[in-house]
Formats: structure tokens, sequence, C-alpha cells
């Protein structure tokens, strides 16, 4: 057993989604496209001191259920304390980031000789399973700009990607809770997503995607009036923002946000999936 | 159309691997596992001054088959400007880096629209064309330490990965061409590749990579003296080294080849697969 392992998961911001539920955790999922982020969540997993296992979150201990999950899975007690940029609920893909550095962490200190595809496919049931992410610990271990074109953890999906990069953008107004919305009447949604990412597959652009997120947006009903509010300011001036799924936050490319003026967090694209560091 | 364009590929070690023709050059390509390395290939596209395409690297004028090709498919005509850390024909993937990197950087100079899967597999058929490499191309565009488990480009292969990182270190003592060995008898070579590639699917460890690459490299009959001889002073100061497939080369995890008194080139593994500047 080692000491300590340390794991960074990108952010992701989906910009659109289809639900995709079966009674397999693993391979449920959603199709979609979105953004992973420089802004991420450092995840450091060692050996628990007692008989429990504790998830700490910028210095405060929580409850996280996928981490509870991934941890029973690989038969580790441990202790994972995690900081993150990204605020928790709005739509970066936290919790699905602490899963997966917890795996990829947890894997290496408890020396439990899994695969890759076999700690995203744990970090992916344990996501779905909570009902707290479809598809974001699969884009987070891609990295880079995916397209999720079919749904479910790395040994059934189908990825692809947008070949490019960007400055990205993001204000934050609160949270929404992927669960309620997920648990909700998804037909609308789901059409909507699937309309969207026909529109990415034709044309693999950022400026395809920003459209195809805006109009999948409203289409499913997601708007908050604040969201739209803000999007629309930025649209006014000569930019591209959208919303991300699911969080009362709103997502820019290059300087969107800041030329409506707004005082936005930044980072970018990030291009690399998750990693050991 | 944009000025120039610049993408970075990693460098790509071979460990062992299994050959699988097919007729499709996007269907055929190789199993079996490597390393990526933080040294590898800087490609730079811009649109040519003339009518005919031009590639340089390290500032002398070459003629490389499988970049030709993908500036034909991506019906671009441009000056490539490769700048490499690695020594070519001698098992690193410099003509897969080159033939990928020149995908992705024209792809977004000549404003094609094309996904990452599509470029990837441009570049991974203009390799398998020309003989020179079945792998490389699509375990530098996923980066880590790869392991190939179904071959050929992106549409049709599996990829799985052990989810580690280490320092490598690399000497190189000339060239062996790729498609003198993969034009002759390869079945035994096969054979040994998919025991191989048993051994780590069933321990995906660095350390089972390495026991598995040197095991195939006897069993194929791929050892020259020099590198069986270089291989054994690793061993006998207690590191791990095999050969690169397919150059006289070494390669060694950690400091094994320092340790056995060499002067090694040293890098480490890549997280992160092919990408735009």
């Amino acid at each position: 057993m080692r000491e300590e392992a340390t794991a960074f998961v990108p952010g992701h911001i989906t910009g659109f989604f289809s639900a995709h539920p079966d009674d397999d955790p693993t391979k449920a999922g959603s199709r979609g496209a979105g953004l992973t982020l420089t802004d991420g969540v450092e995840v450091t997993v060692e050996p628990a001191d007692g008989a429990e296992s504790t998830i700490v979150l910028d210095g405060e201990e929580i409850d996280i259920e996928p981490v509870d999950t991934v941890l029973e899975t690989l038969e580790a007690t441990a202790r994972v304390e995690a900081e993150s940029a990204l605020p928790l609920g709005s739509g970066f893909g936290v919790s699905g980031g602490m899963a997966l550095g917890t795996a990829l962490a947890a894997n290496h200190v408890f020396e439990r000789k899994l695969s890759w595809n076999e700690l995203v496919t744990i970090a992916h049931g344990a996501e779905v399973q909570a009902g707290t992410g479809l598809g974001d610990v699969v884009a987070q271990a891609a990295g880079g700009v995916p397209i999720r074109l079919e749904p479910g953890g790395p040994q059934v999906n189908k990825l692809d990607a947008i070949p490019a990069r960007a400055r990205v953008e993001y204000v934050s107004f609160g949270e929404l809770s992927t669960a309620d919305v997920l648990s909700g009447e998804t037909d609308r949604l789901s059409a909507a997503g699937k309309e969207a990412l026909s529109r990415v597959v034709e044309e693999p652009t950022l400026l395809s995607l920003m459209y195809a997120s805006r109009l999948f947006a409203r289409e499913a009903e997601l708007l908050t009036d604040q969201v739209a509010r803000t999007i629309g300011d930025v649209t006014d001036a000569g930019g591209q923002a959208s919303m991300a799924m699911l969080g009362e936050t709103v997502f820019a490319l290059g300087t969107g946000l800041s030329d409506a003026g707004y005082d936005p967090s930044v980072c970018a694209t990030h291009p690399a999936g998750a990693m050991l560091k």
C-alpha cells in the first residue's frame, strides 16, 4: 500500500444532452457534448486512520454518494481530500470529478491493479446510480471538447470530439439539482438533445456547439430568467454564450462575458482527460 | 483560411504488438501496448506559397508519405514544418506523429470542420497505407499508456490504458525499418504479441508491460545484440528496460539506464494525447 496519491480531473460543462436510462448503471448515461476545463478537482487519497472513510471538499467534511460507492467498490477505507476551483451543484461535474479522481488515486494507493476503463466504469456507474450526473465522468476521462455519441461507460459508449481549444469564461448564479431535473419528465429534453447532437456531428466546431447548446436550453425549457438575460447580454456584445447543464451557470467562449460587462471566472478547455499527478 | 496552426503529438514507444492487416487501411492496424512520451513532434502548418506542399523536419526538407497522404485527403496545399525531440525510424512514432499533427493543424488552418475521430482516422489510414506504422497514431491520439485491445482507426478500434505515469529514459543505437519487418513473416511475431497482450490485460501495470515487452522481443526474435546487451545491463542494475518496436532503441522506467551507466535521453509518459497548441 502506498502512502497517498493525487489525481487531477478537469471540470466539465455539458452544452446539451439526452438521457438514456438503463437498469445497468454502467450502460446508462447520456449523449451530448461539452467542454472540459482547466479548472477542475484535485483529489488526494490516503488510507484512513480509522475504520471509516471520510471525504473532505475544500476543507469541509461532506458526504458525496458517488465517492462512497467508488471506495466501497475498490474495497478501500480512505481519507479523500479534494480541492475544487469550481462550485458544487452548478453544472461543472464536480461530483463526477471527485468520483473519478477517487477511483484513479485509490487504485494507485491500494494497488488494486485495475485498468483505466475499469476505473472510469466504476466512477461512471457510481455517478449514474446516485443520480448526480449521466455523462460528466466519461467526458472528464477523455478531456478536450468531447462529443458523446453513444451513452454509458467506456466498455459500451462511443466518443468523438471537436478538435479545438478555447479560452472559457463562466459566471455561476446558483445551484440547480441535476437529480430533480433528471427524475422529472425528460422526453422533451431528450428530443432537443438529439437534435442538438445531430447538428454538432454534422459540423463539429465550437461555434456549432454553442449554437446547439442555446437552442437546447430554450427547447428543453431549462433557462432561468437570470441565465437568459446573461446569455442575451453576451450576444448583444457580439459574443457566444450558453447555459451549463445543469446549473444556474452561463459560460462563454473567449472574452464573451467580460465584453458584456460581467466579472467572470476565466479558464480554458483542458486538452487532456483526468490524470494521476 | 487561418494563417497557421501548430499541433503537438507525443512520441510513442510500442512495447509489443500483433499485426492485423485489412484491405481497408482505416480498419487495419495492430493490437498492443506502449508508452506515449512528453518528447514528441511539434507540427506547424501554413498554406503553401506555391502550388506544391513541402515538408520540413528539423530544418531539412524531406518526403514523408503519410504526411503527403493526409494533405491530399484534406485537399490542403501546405508548408508543414515539424520539430522533433526524437529520432526518425527508431521506434518513437515520429512519422505517425507528423501525420496526426498535420491532420489536426491542417484541419484548423484550412477550416475543414472534420471531427477528432475523422482526423485520427485519416492519419492512421495514411500511416498504415505507407507501411510505416500500425498503431502509433491511435496511441498518440489517446496519450497516457494506451492498450490497443482491437486494431484500426477510432471508428472500429477498442482502447484501454494503464492508469499510471512514469519517468522514461531511452537510448537509440540506430534505425530498424518497420516496413521491412511488417512485410516479412509476421505469424510468430503476432502470436507473441497476443500472448503479451493477455498478460497486460490481466494485470494492467507498468511492470507487467515491461515484462511482456521483453518476452515479446525475445519470442519475436527482434532483439539485436546491442539491444539485448543493454537490456541485460539495466536488469543487472536492478531496473526495468525493454526494446522499442521497431527501432534499435532501449527504453527504461525511472532511472534504469542511468543506473546502468548509460547516458540516456530523459522524458516521461505524456498524460494527454495529441493537441492543438
